[in-house]
């Protein structure tokens, strides 16, 4: 049972609903002796949370990371670590008929037809406010991690805008508000996204995180494949649609001879693979080569166009969201999906010295 | 921990190898006094069973299935279900230096790589031989489900052709030896894949899977969705490499005006959806809409052209897969795809038993 | 994986530690729609807080609950509830040698063998302070149960002081400091537990929880059973040694006629149970008597006469614990033994909802 | 959920029913690489068999193990092991009114009341023949923990009849039909169970389990603690209704002088204890003394005396078991006992692993 669990040896459970008083997070399992402070799980936090460029929501919240239990004299117990973050700015309004109407696009309907019973300020728990307790979850996630393994994540394409492959370039991602790769593409996408947002318009976006460092071995058949795992990570994630994994969709339209990764005897006895369709997992288990994972994120459904809706007496309605949100949700999706990234290798990473010593 | 069981209430562990003496499963959690018989496996066990044209490896199993416990007089007892296939054409063969190199986009090298060992006989424990008993496992889940939910899937791409979508007819699946839903797509494929099977090569292929009357309210967040569970399932069968649910990779260049699924009052009090892109899942919760998951399938990575490789000595070796096998292993993906669905379904339709009563 | 989780359908992950800022639990998968408010779980906490009387530790704790999330206008929303007390009586301090000597009884020497690390203010982790956090889940639990059901629990033996059977009433439990059924054992307990407080010394006890109202059928072969999880749920209280499922340990001295718990037709066609040597449960399930579980916790093992241990450097040191303390932790395993038979009686009603309807 | 399966990381699943065709387990997440055959796992099941002395049912199995996957060429591959125990002498019979009444302290009357169905042959699932999956994996277990640790069971206790504690000699336990570690008593004991075995009665007995070698550090607070798995791996054998670590119920009695286990400084700077009423186990954590349980068995309640019951039609019967049945099953329970020992401590012994690397 898991419904806000994640992960087996290193595990964390979130709480907390967007306007409650706080949100956090617990994560259990977590090996000891690690140094471990909130300096280290706040930069994380910082490059997630809204209102840091126009292209995202206007809600100010500080999302300071509060070290409730676990930590001792600076380092870790071994024993669970609570991770606190107080809301500041679930703004006091008049909800209105949005209380009782379900948002096209949003889960409004089916907490409801689940429970019968559903927080409508901002989404409640399926706001994306949730995702703060992950992206703490994820900087602790690196520290079981250590310094081996690196991990990152870029925006690849928003609405039909792919970037030039050419021009990937990871030092260039945190010089633009959309963690592009790519300069040239960034500058067109702060035109496209500018009109999008005036015209209280929304659009998808996909994301591409990438592992390096993953020794070879990490994973395990049948069901608790590496790829299955992270599959089920970033879909967990709000408005994520579509997972991938290496050639991803793409390796439909392959033949046997295209997707082949050749090998080449490396260094250390080790083999060195000549592609990576594979996205550096086989057979569920980790090559060694980079893990590379794509999702797809839908475009944020708070828009400004009136659209045709229900409300909880079945009457028709016609639903506008005005209020503060993000016109390409995608965009702090990135460090979420770092995140889930850390905490599945770190999760494997246990599972694989657990078994295999 | 479940390296071998999928699930959380309806749950099944698979064991075997495909050179084993046997290979099945250990469904617990089976609701009790379901009249269940072998011959209700069986029905789906002969749709994945392989040899059944050309287009599937030519190893010839009867794939027959025992049920050892957790049945009597005809009715499930609520305890363990074990289902038992036999392993009969496990050809005897000099597996040469096939045992020591690692075959490109096989398991060979991850396998080596976690365990330090192998079982290299027609791939051992990454064999899709292991398939057959989630299809066994998705036969009862059925048997669960009830007759409400009628769970259906196809093959709707393979390479680059996709089928026509408005010739989509799920009566044409069971006509063509490729469960494709459109004739016309299905008589161009039978030449395709006639090459290639002769060329020695393989191709990908993606597979859409539909699940109608499942009702509004299964599944939970946030780490419970249906559709992270859909995806974990999918990306669990072999050589899957991407998952979408409803508009999956395509949600990214969708505004969203063009996202939003319209509501307008429908029976009974609920919303009757004018489209799906959701793939009739909103925050992780069914909407009461059908269910719609695609997976993208590699090609089969054993083919006749020399791919170069290396042995586990570290040397470089040039590997050729003869025997048989494949051509599109998509083909066979079709029932497995269903199987994963039902057991997917099964389980939050218990899980939201127990929690919403 | 659950360090720090109990059950899987009604599950609770407690965190915190003696002497932090907090400490508290997250209750995952509660039912919708039951009223729910801080005051309902208050009362519970206020039956195990310290300082109640001389007869349990001075710290002084007000145990205040906060619901930090799970709760919309007074009912649960079926998402996960996060309840939090703060710690404030963590009496700053100087810990001395204590904090290197490994004090008999305690914790200290397994933790830093496990961890290599611990926090040694008043025991960290594995302080009964963990303890409110049981309480807390298992008000929760009696929500889950509804009305019908009723749990109590009593110190049934101090000591080699047993109270008198015949003189058993429930009425009594809350008229005295012990939780004692027997008011004439209170009176005698009284004396003599005055006497090993002013000694500094401590000592053990026997409590016993009864839940009435449980119909037949909850548990489940084979790894289920009602009594393995009632057995884990105590079992893993601070101090406890020994638990006891209807005849006990007694039930090694009896023979099968003297054991058989007889049955005549009773009403509604329900067998009419003759004695209950089986303590409500046979086979792992149920049988709709009174659930009978008794346990044993060991004396307090802080005391103020010196003890030989050795320190974290190997070294031979004498260890006294002045400080506040429990002269029998038995007493407060009361309320705290009623949470654990609440929670472990929710998760198994949930269990037989989701699997027999 | 884990109805029947039982662990984390080492973790099986067992199944069948006592008169089906075959009953067997599924053991997940074993190391690989470590030697296994048949013949390994032969020896403890014919320690448990039945028939091997008139002290024990008479129905004939030769309880023949085969390993149906995961091991290749005698080393265990890290996929999950089947192994399976066919049933052939599950006598063809009437089983009369037995088929509808309710056996006072069997399940029969549970197993109705939970599933509405049960397999009334032999007991069905709820028959002691499912301990002999547990002694099989228990010998896979004892593999995975290697030769440093020793598990051991007696039976020190029948009836009222205790050993005597000074002649206790482990070598004696398979020198006569109880595994009675005292000569002496164990020649009282023969005379007695032969006059209760004569009269068609039974009786209860008390096994002690003991574990040397294992090193201070496995387990963990505060829901996966050591003795708190270890009660629920005693408590979940058949017809278990008390266990107790180290000091048991007896801890009750003491004072806090009484339970020290005074420490002196030891070889390697680790402490050597004086004393051990803790079991081996302070916190959840092993201490690196012995683990000590011991649980008590009520006596079997086949027996030929009628006893007073109902029917499934709620009618009055009386219920004579004649039949082949154990005059004191709780002999049967001592392999079963280690069994399940070792499964605890292989499973502890990875987890550890996996946190404290």
């Amino acid at each position: 049972m898991s419904f806000n669990t994640f992960g087996r040896l290193f595990r964390f459970t979130t709480w907390g609903e967007s306007h409650g008083p706080a949100l956090g997070c617990t994560i259990d399992g977590v090996p000891p002796l690690l140094d471990l402070a909130e300096g280290d799980i706040q930069g994380f936090l910082d490059k997630r949370k809204p209102g840091q460029s126009k292209y995202t929501t206007q809600r100010r919240e500080p999302d300071l990371v509060k070290i409730m239990s676990g930590v001792f004299e600076g380092k870790t117990t071994g024993t669970p670590i609570q991770l606190m973050i107080e809301n500041t700015d679930q703004r006091s309004k008049d909800y209105g008929n949005i209380a009782q109407s379900f948002r096209p696009g949003h889960a409004d309907y089916t907490y409801i037809a689940k429970y019968g019973i559903r927080d409508y300020r901002g989404g409640g728990r399926s706001s994306a406010r949730e995702t703060a307790a992950r992206v703490a979850a994820g900087a602790v996630a690196r520290k079981v991690l250590g310094g081996g393994i690196t991990i990152r994540a870029a925006m690849v394409q928003m609405g039909r805008h792919a970037i030039d492959r050419s021009r990937f370039d990871w030092n260039e991602v945190n010089n633009n508000p959309f963690f592009c790769p790519d300069a040239v593409t960034a500058g067109m996408w702060a035109d496209e996204l500018d009109a999008i947002r005036k015209n209280g318009s929304s659009i998808g976006a996909v994301i591409e995180v990438v592992a390096e460092g993953v020794p070879a071995g990490w994973g395990a058949p049948v069901y608790g494949k590496l790829d299955a795992d992270l599959a089920t990570a970033m879909m967990s994630i709000n408005a994520v649609k579509a997972v991938e994994i290496g050639a991803g969709m793409e390796a439909a339209c392959l033949t046997g001879e295209e997707n082949a990764d050749e090998m080449l005897p490396g260094k250390d006895g080790k083999p060195e693979f000549q592609s990576n369709k594979a996205g550096g997992i086989l057979g569920g288990i980790s090559t060694g080569q980079p893990v590379v994972v794509r999702f797809a994120v839908k475009p944020t459904s708070s828009i400004l166009t009136p659209r045709k809706s229900v409300n909880e007496h079945g009457e028709a309605v016609e639903v506008v969201t005005k209020g503060r949100h993000d016109p390409c949700v995608g965009i702090r999706a990135v460090p979420v999906a770092e995140a889930m990234m850390a905490v599945v290798l770190a999760d494997h990473m246990m599972l694989h010295r657990a078994q295999c010593g």
